[in-house]
């Protein structure tokens, strides 16, 4: 007989609407068998971090046809972690290896499929680091800057949420590739990092500004070539005016909408025709095909100080429920992680 | 001396908020000498046929930076139309040249630049379709099509104002390359022409679908992959929804928004993300490279009757501002044209 181990779980109480709270969430204590069921293909993981990323907040109402499912209700919820494998069903995967992919809101899990594991090979950087910048947000940045931009050299760029997991990524990519670039986020401690840490040309507090349109005239008095859309709403719309001609929107999230029961309207897209504008959704999941070369990309720069990456680290599952609640009022500066263990 | 004419012209009186109306307009007559000034490359010529497009809504008010500039109030109304040249500074064009391109709502114009005039080779076809399938909307429908959309055989399609000067060639486009084509217009006599006459697959009247969601499920159960926009607001919240993966949007016009003074909000952008949806605006301008092939392409396809475009005529310049302004209520059926004189 397998060991029967108890098992911290955070669950999903009921589908939330409007912005979630804390108590949407309960921790839970379950049992698990650490042992690969009879015939299958899983593998049983201990979690070491997990990562709150602003796209779980669709997962938390009830959808049809999204791109991924609804969390289920009494259930923990699901979410990108690293792992490391306690026993494997997957001739792929050996007990001690380190993993990241889809885990389970919980101290231990029982993955299956396991096609969306990753396993991790360099362990000379933070392992937290494979819930952010060598994880799903670095491919998300490096995908949407590189594949979807279509930037070159010298031109203007403007990330939204551009502290966070992403955006702080983005500002780095575009600045390595010799574009002027500006960042917008809530507050002067982010603005600040996003100047001091992140090397962004400047940067702006949203939350400071009357008029966004006559913010980014005054940090585009040419107008913006690229913008890397994380929070949609009325930013979009300042941006939409402040394009130029033959510019690239590349969208990424909308942050700001997603807790609206009624989301605002975008108003300016007339400006799509007069400035020749192409904007274009994307998702990682299409992109992980080059996420090797990423690696080999990003690795070095790291190990070298080239690229930063700042962590907002919440300790122990039990802070789960509040750091993902966090997210959706720009609590965390940097990626958001929790730390179940640390091995 | 040169001979001074009398030169009846359309003038816009004021800049035009809302719906513009007949009266915004008035008919002058003026008197003109049929001359190349001195020094000049102008050429004078005696205006046939007058285009009534869309996107001249936008020159009715006072803009800045737009792709197009603003009419002069007081001054005649200028747009494409067809023309004969009755004298030439241009060494590119002789007297008795028929041409298309931007010239005056009024009898007699002397045109300067010449840059934007088309010479007209082939007359073995209507000499109106220089203002409409031979011209500036036939180009916009092949480029946009073909060039912004990236379709491919067998995809579904969905043009809005699809019986317009536009919308007609683009349903006709997509069947001759194989797709599932659905169009709106906005009369039933609208929807019966976009079938029995442009081979649309399927029509609908906008304006009798209480849910346009529902009515875009009903005619795409399993979604659009390409949606050729000329129109906006409610509509563009409809099909954003009924998108499929990998879905482009090319952006032409949204001419449901064009007399409004606060636009409709669109609230469904974040399927952009979701389907990974590329939405792209275009102007036809970027395109007259093409124009050679297109015509390569399309005077065939007329003369065999494979490819058919109707036009609504009014006749005289008198008539011109009623027939401009219909365009916004969609009186007209099909391309919208003028005629100042037949030879």
């Amino acid at each position: 007989m397998a060991e029967e181990v108890s098992n911290k779980q955070v669950i999903l109480k009921n589908y939330v609407i409007g912005y979630p709270k804390e108590s949407d969430m309960e921790i839970k204590n379950s049992t698990i068998k650490l042992k690969v069921p009879e015939g299958s293909k899983a593998v049983v993981v201990k979690n070491l971090y997990l990562s709150c990323d602003p796209y779980m907040r669709s997962r938390m109402r009830k959808m049809e046809g999204s791109y991924v499912e609804s969390f289920t209700p009494g259930s923990p919820i699901t979410g990108y972690g690293v792992a490391k494998v306690l026993e494997s069903g997957d001739p792929n995967f050996q007990k001690g290896d380190l993993v990241w992919g889809m885990t389970g809101w919980e101290e231990y899990s029982i993955i299956t499929p396991t096609q969306t594991l990753f396993k991790i090979h360099d362990k000379d950087v933070p392992l937290s680091y494979y819930t952010g910048i060598l994880g799903m947000p670095g491919m998300t940045a490096y995908a949407g800057f590189h594949e979807v931009c279509s930037p070159k050299k010298g031109e203007t760029v403007f990330v939204s949420a551009a502290s966070g997991a992403v955006g702080q990524l983005v500002g780095q990519f575009a600045k390595m590739l010799g574009c002027y670039v500006v960042g917008s986020a809530g507050s002067k401690e982010k603005v600040d990092l996003l100047k001091s840490k992140f090397g962004f040309d400047e940067a702006f507090n949203y939350k400071e500004e009357q008029d966004l349109n006559a913010a980014l005239k005054r940090y585009f008095p040419d107008g913006i070539d690229i913008y890397f859309e994380n929070v949609g709403g009325k930013m979009l719309d300042a941006v939409l005016l402040n394009m130029k001609l033959h510019g690239r929107i590349a969208v990424c999230g909308m942050i700001s909408q997603y807790n609206l029961e009624q989301t605002e309207g975008v108003h300016n897209l007339f400006c799509l025709i007069t400035k020749r504008i192409r904007m274009e959704g994307f998702i990682v999941f299409d992109y992980y095909h080059l996420y090797p070369k990423y690696l080999e990309m990003v690795l070095p720069q790291i190990k070298a100080g080239k690229v930063v990456y700042v962590e907002d680290v919440a300790d122990g599952l039990e802070s789960a429920p509040s750091a993902l609640v966090g997210l959706f009022s720009g609590r965390n500066i940097g990626k958001q992680v929790v730390i179940v263990s640390r091995e």
